[in-house]
């Protein structure tokens, strides 16, 4: 993610601007590697305005989760597939977005929730769960999605949809993760394509 | 990865002990939120030594991955399927350890060398390519694997052993790194199960 230069922005709040650098600072450079300050100094936002919103860094990152990260993985792998008349399709068009939308950047910083996660799981534990309610979801609806398509699991040698699912999602997460720690698109590619190829093939 | 008192093996050196420690608080707590000082006073080691041994953090950092994280890996991951006569059967006996060695606790840490890199793949091109090249061996390694196995690629639906393999350590990586964000086994659980069948379905 870039970080744009949100002080010019002077409808968005204090709390907004705050929220959205610490978003992209956190996601580029990690938690614990950036300060309040630098938050602070690239938002535009004073000390005052900090204090005044927020008690702690783990605030700011709770509301980073609640308020940004929380609503684009929702608008991107959630609510395609809940929503749609054919959930199969839906899944592998979101696969496919995946890996054919944004820029190679884009694609080599990783998944958000995993960056947060991988690094604060052990440490703490309310960032832990509000980040786990997220892949708990895509499961889910993955799942309920995938049991829509009767004849699925055994084609796929799964014993059940949420087996499928739980799948289906560790493979696009260690992609991202993969591609980000090879610099390279190739293991987000590879593995894409072979998830749409064999969603397509028992959908078929 | 639990922190051993260290201090009493009096036969390993400062060095190694300050190595051994950083590992473990690295992949216990990240990069960033361990401190020398927290390292040295874990280690039983002083500043001197670490002066004497290391010039910075991140000098720490590569030993780590050059003399922890790599013999492990290699020996858990690579060594097993290089050396193997019936190197499909060793893969997926690596698959099935993964899975059943180890304790829990142990299986939701994740995995050392992506737990590093999701913290740094973006901050140092030195510590991210000295990591890059453990995942690359052990994609061209079980990718010469499967090679070995001249129908594998039709019948899992790949074009080619190295997308497979990728597809395979994507697919493990991201079971730990899900394993973790959820503090769960299950995903773990699933994508190994449903390695292990589909390459065992293949062999045979």
């Amino acid at each position: 993610m870039k970080i744009r230069r949100r002080t010019g922005n002077r409808r968005e709040s204090a709390r907004d601007r705050i929220i959205a650098t610490a978003a992209e600072l956190f996601h580029n450079n990690g938690y614990n590697a950036t300060g309040i300050d630098q938050i602070l100094k690239a938002a535009g936002a004073t000390k005052g305005s900090f204090h005044h919103h927020f008690g702690s860094k783990k605030e700011i990152a709770l509301a980073v989760i609640k308020e940004i990260v929380a609503p684009k993985f929702n608008r991107r792998m959630v609510e395609p597939v809940a929503d749609a008349p054919k959930p199969l399709d839906a899944i592998r068009q979101v696969i496919r977005n995946l890996r054919t939308q944004g820029s190679t950047d884009d694609l080599l910083t990783g998944c958000p929730i995993n960056n947060l996660s991988s690094e604060l799981a052990l440490q703490d534990r309310q960032i832990q769960s509000s980040l786990s309610a997220l892949l708990d979801r895509w499961q889910n609806e993955w799942a309920k999605a995938l049991r829509s398509q009767s004849d699925l699991e055994m084609q796929t040698g799964f014993k059940s949809a949420r087996q499928l699912a739980l799948y289906v999602v560790a493979a696009m997460e260690g992609a991202q993760a993969m591609a980000k720690a090879q610099q390279s698109r190739e293991p987000l590619d590879a593995v894409c394509k072979h998830l749409e190829t064999t969603l397509k093939r028992s959908h078929d």
